[in-house]
């Protein structure tokens, strides 16, 4: 009983810390997108595509969270605008990434100039669908190789997520993946959620997804507009 | 730091749990092997594989921890002796299955003429290091689509695994992974992990691994003869 209270408390805990998250980041115009996925399922390369498809359009900064290694940080370095890393091996959490990290990301670089950040969440279907960051958007990655089951196994981040992308598409032809049987089991889950198909290697669905994701800015440019944000 | 110690409480009363598991494993003779991946990377497929070469040799039985579904334990229900299907998603922890769930998992099944028990884990690299269940082998498998930086973002899992299989070697041609860049960052983690290169599709490397599991049975026998067990 105990112990279910504290992680209630956590969790509380966290969701008044993305709050001021958001808060902060609507203060400074900048939208931010929470990226998950399986271990290797492509959100490193999505998020390289994206940076070279928004160059001169948008600045965008991206927030690499790990359990260890600095790899992802320094592959896309160059490309954005702004990199924090964000290490979890030795945090209280470290199978997610949770607000107080995100809070300390914002802390180490400046929001100036910046119109928007891509988180790059840990590697894990499970523990990120519980923890709020302050982000805007919520987006899952799945790739083929891991099968077309995995929303069936672990539906709660696909419930909650505003866009999935179908990742390693040039690898159909080589793995058992029904595509329409996955888009079934999303659209049981989350009818809203958008849903694209994206191979990082030969730049299939690239474009539609970025213009999915300035949209988004835009959007939310507007919203802040209407409420004097 | 109240949290920390209730952490440091929940992994304290894990190791008990897990202990007992063993010894009743051990008083019928049972091997038990805890089997974790990313989601996706072919526990399942490693299993069914496993399942259809120990036929006739061993009496294994499988415990299958999903969040949800019960999708992997109908996949193998024909061929093992006995499954036990464990759902993580409104317990305690979701993330990994943990030794409370194996005790009742043991306490569900005829433990009779029972030689080998398959432990699927929940899909995660990060979550199952932390909780021993009573098994005698870890087995991690990483998947070429994965890519071959796994063992350096997620150390810990490998770090403890007796033996690591690289599994979808068919998909070789179609993806950019270094096998002797993975096997290296292995070895300095853990010099002592034997590692097997392994194709569901094709059948490759699973004769090696099946004969290296029914080693660890029979190490596992004779070791129960000399202590009396």
């Amino acid at each position: 009983m105990k112990r279910i209270e504290v992680i209630q408390n956590i969790l509380e805990a966290n969701e008044t810390i993305a709050s001021r998250n958001q808060q902060l980041l609507d203060e400074h115009r900048i939208s931010a997108v929470n990226i998950m996925s399986s271990p290797g399922a492509g959100k490193t390369s999505v998020i390289l595509q994206t940076l070279a498809k928004l160059k001169g359009r948008l600045n965008v900064a991206v927030i690499e969270g790990d359990v260890a290694s600095t790899i992802d940080a320094e592959k896309v370095q160059s490309e954005a605008k702004a990199v924090v890393q964000i290490n979890t091996r030795n945090m209280p959490e470290s199978c997610s990434l949770i607000a107080a990290m995100i809070d300390s990301a914002l802390k180490a670089m400046s929001l100036d100039n910046i119109g928007l950040i891509l988180i790059e969440n840990v590697g894990n279907l499970i523990c990120p669908s519980e923890f709020a960051l302050g982000e805007h958007k919520r987006v899952v990655i799945s790739s083929l190789p891991e099968g077309d089951d995995k929303p069936i196994k672990y539906p709660l981040i696909f419930v909650d997520a505003d866009a999935v992308i179908i990742n390693k598409m040039d690898l159909l032809p080589y793995v058992d993946f029904d595509i329409a049987a996955f888009r079934r089991s999303i659209i049981r889950l989350n009818p809203e959620a958008e849903i694209f198909e994206v191979s990082c290697k030969t730049g299939e669905g690239v474009e539609r997804w970025c213009s999915w994701i300035l949209e988004q800015v835009e959007t939310n440019v507007v919203k802040r507009q209407k409420t004097g944000n």
